[in-house]
């Protein structure tokens, strides 16, 4: 992990910025043979796409990826990846580049303006530049080609709080997910969230948000302790995400307040003569490694940090002023960070899932 | 970060197993004419040490370090690195390796026992091998010279919650730290702890507690956007060390209850001419850059998984069981998380001022 | 260095296969601030390009270079690179992919058809794929921004050896390289070379070359011992390059026949008061550390494995056969790779002195 | 490969100078369940030992290492790896610092006096320090253990070549290696030598080398092209190896004379069923990937740079002054390269088989 580029034997690098011709990324080390077309790419990435409902931005951006390279045509006919490099391409289309005119000499408090400036003595201020959201789709695009791989692991995420709502989670019902704009398992949550997030909006303010990103069919033994740890290379990814701030596995923070004997899962054996653990606050992941249990992470999201109420700043000459974000933003972020959240997770568990392959046969 | 090493050009390298002869670091891209000797480390070596206390493992060691290469004496006759791998050796000194052969053959619930065995087919099992907390030795070694090259950075750590019973923030005095066996910044807190952990210790059973380390005197710039963030390396460095459930960076999770306008952390020119920021929610990081604030960092500590109580498990053969995890253990390890945490933010600081010299010379 | 990415600090993935639609790499770790358009990269790119000369295959790529991200105008106005991944693309657009279609089935000798089946079950044979010397206009693309960062570092490539001829190296005239097909600082040798050449060319043979690429004002320090040594990281670099067998610095395999004193390169101190090597047998480098000295560097081409005589082969079915490669093929494709060797040289040296100054902070 | 590692899923880093209390090597990411033991190691040692004939440096170093971590003993006693890293250790026992005391202040030509300085501001002088040849036991140690991995595949080195006098090809016979103190596989070449090398030794000079290492064995598939060929991370690991100044792999630097119709191996099917090469050219690598015939590298090793006849240098006062080097040193240092070209060519085929069955599954 370096720079652009995460993972290991399967390695995503990401360029791009938000307002410049277009954005991508380069899959390399994806296993060859795996069926792949843009179809399965696609349909990730339309579950982030902005513009979807009055909660997330308005910027309308088609975001239809191209594969050019990395993928041929089999002995069967089929499309599938080569083992070789695979470019994937989103072009930018619609990016009002005039929106942000105003924030070129400014630097806007929560955002990457001042430290992008601080670092590299120059920014593109159109959009946050390489710094914007806009940045994930490349992730989720990436990720839809790690789920290819992993197969039957199943990877889903869900909103699990906004501001101060969390959901119930004994209204927990995947299938709900798809019914409302919040990615939210608890439909009665969504309908409180639909309320809540309106004022919001209309108050050009914003909040923060709660996801969690459960991976299913993981066998025992993926992990390389101690320093490239399951969890550590989880946090790792889901902190990398734009505006969050706080990460969990399984019992997460909370772990502070439990006993040891609260905390320890117990292990039988089940019908299938299998472990069967009796709780799950390792969160599927014991010194580094998988246990065969779900993988579960948290994490949060701050608020957006473009808001319509004026902040206290200061501008690229050192002088102290006013801002007020304009420009079409998500009055929540976290929740178009939900596929995203989902996306890491499976580039992660791939790139485990390899190196484990690698080093032990399995 | 890979396996056993963490870092790029400043990269750290531990081995050893908990009850083997020695465990050890190599610390490799030091740079050179550092003075170092080994008082430098044992220092740091000392505050982490066991058996210190009633409120730690009761296990002896030692813990002396020795330095074995990398050091040389300048023209001057003062030790000092010389820019070439830096190994690092401790004794294991007082194993007792018969206290652990009845968990041979038996999964103990919340360790890393089944996960190894599932993983590599064969584990280490005397004092949990690899696995074991005392590897953290190792990271304490390493961040101590990691604490050399940053110079003016000053990284302190501290336990702010044990349980359910956290600091009062009000109180924090850091000069408080020294004076009580938690590396407690409130005193009053510290009383309190020491009656609610004798409890738990004469129980035979652990609690979990959250380790805060603050770094300041990081200039900003540091850090590599996008997938070799500060924070994220932060969160995954952290979440390497052994029992830790939940990192978080500034607000960390509360960030999801956040506003836009309370989240915003609003600037100003100070009296010096330089940017002061009137809050400190991003925790010192913007974009996965640093911002010149101080760098806040909390993870969470699991209780200690081997209590008194017994607990159901099965064993290698699988077989249902149960387990009682006799031994000399500490009855809340994230005691002394508190030195390994501030060695983790270390070497990761370490890492990305070299990164940050090297890509733009600053 | 791993799969398709070459470098640390200063990173370079390509991807693209030879008949797909477009080709491409991505320079991460870039310093901010260095002046960089398209046309900084185009001249190079053009050094390379094929249907120049009678001497190179007459495929006619315009490889235009297009700069995806990366860049952004300055206060100044002027563009410059701002630290961000720098996306380089460029179109392929003379396929012709029926040229191929009989070698669909076949495996060329000395080429890589057998090798990529074996080890991904599947190839784009479509003018070798990925394995295609089409990939190094990437390599050079990357090189020029190498370059760019070196600023005062010059890298020169000639060609100095076609088949049995070798260049008289007492005429060599850099300024002579302009002045011929084949990059020969020896124009009478290119005389003989384009008689000889065409002759092999006339039979639809091919013959194999030496370049050597050499960089002056490297200083004294660069390299990073003893596993990123610059040397073996040269040797790594040029290895790379499509149809390289043989890596040489300085006296190279001749060292095997030098005695002690014949190759120990003696030092004076020089009337600017710097040290002056009275030999430079070390190629410039000592203990993988750069002296000051010219960096030299020469590598051997093996012929172009696409010739018109028949060869005995298998095909993908595993039955005996014979094949003859048609299509546009360089007779000698050790003459374009002198900008590529220029390229690999750039980039190695930049990596290296983005790391050293990491570490040392020179 | 950065630094003092080498190796992605195989990483070897190695630590220590030459004067300092010991050397060693980490391995880490050796699969787990091998058997090894230290004699495994001990064996490959004691073919590099210094002081086994009068051919090779009169130090005596008992080279006796020790497994300090990395190892368990099995279900069946037999002692085993368990996927952890495995710490290897050599003290050193004869330095005699006295001998090098006159070299405090001047560079030896030939030698990494000048540019560690140049580099790192210090140098460790006593007998090379970290750029002695001394750390080449490390690789041989951890070399041994890739051999333990690699199972079936039998790697050999051989010397083939001593100043100006080459080996007979036609009376190679590999069961002559062990016959001579040269690994000579000509015995009447060796003779030849012994005479040679007695001249050169009594005048104190020193002679060049040429070592030619073979895998046999290794499938077809290995390598991770284009940036990670196997003869790219070949010639890059051969190349590192002190005094090492040029790298072929197949034909080599003759490749440069050979035409198409000479390189192209054709390909027949064998009496099993499969592929066969009728000759090979390629040195067992196509494209960066390995083609099922052995694999094939020579290097050329630099004569000692540590001789009688004085030699005009400076010292680090940048005054002009001579140097003559006394001390105990090889003439000709090519012979004990062998086992270290062996162990490079282990560790470089273990850490591509590893990532070939992450990438593949093969």
């Amino acid at each position: 992990m370096s720079h652009n580029t995460f993972g290991h034997l399967f390695r995503v690098t990401t360029w791009g910025e938000s307002h410049g011709p277009a954005i991508g990324a380069i899959v390399d080390g994806c296993p060859p043979g795996i069926p792949l077309d843009e179809s399965d790419i696609q349909v990730h990435l339309d579950r982030r796409r902005p513009g979807q409902s009055r909660f997330t931005t308005q910027r309308q951006e088609a975001d239809a990826v191209k594969i050019l390279s990395g993928v041929f045509n089999n002995a069967s006919g089929k499309q599938v990846t080569t083992g070789t490099p695979i470019a994937l391409e989103i072009q930018n289309t619609d990016q009002r580049s005039k929106d942000y005119g105003d924030i070129k000499d400014k630097y806007r408090p929560g955002h990457a303006d001042f430290t992008y400036d601080a670092k590299y003595g120059i920014r593109d201020y159109r959009g946050g530049g390489r710094s914007s959201a806009r940045e994930t789709a490349s992730r989720v695009a990436a990720g839809a080609i790690a789920r290819k791989v992993l197969g039957d692991v199943k990877i889903r995420g869900a909103l699990v709080q906004i501001g101060p709502h969390k959901i119930d989670r004994g209204n927990w019902n995947w299938d709900d997910i798809a019914g409302n704009p919040f990615f939210s398992p608890d439909k009665k949550a969504a309908e409180l969230w639909a309320d809540y997030l309106d004022k919001i909006r209309k108050d050009g303010s914003s909040i923060g948000a709660v996801v969690e990103v459960i991976a299913e069919g993981v066998p025992a033994g993926w992990g390389a302790p101690l320093y490239g740890k399951l969890d550590q290379d989880l946090a790792g990814a889901m902190m990398s995400i734009n505006a969050v701030k706080g990460v969990e596995i399984g019992a997460g923070m909370a772990a502070a307040e439990l006993t040891g004997e609260q905390n320890a899962d117990e292990i039988r054996i089940g019908n299938d003569g299998k472990p069967v653990f009796l709780s799950n606050n390792a969160g599927g992941i014991l010194g580094g490694i998988s246990t065969g249990q779900p993988i579960v992470c948290r994490f949060a999201v701050k608020p957006t940090s473009s808001i319509l109420a004026p902040r206290k700043t200061i501008d690229t000459h050192g002088h102290e002023t006013e801002i007020t974000t304009k420009g079409r933003h998500d009055p929540c972020v976290g929740i178009r960070a939900v596929p995203v959240g989902e996306a890491m997770m499976a580039i992660v568990l791939v790139d485990h899932f390899l190196r484990h392959r690698g080093q032990t046969g399995a």
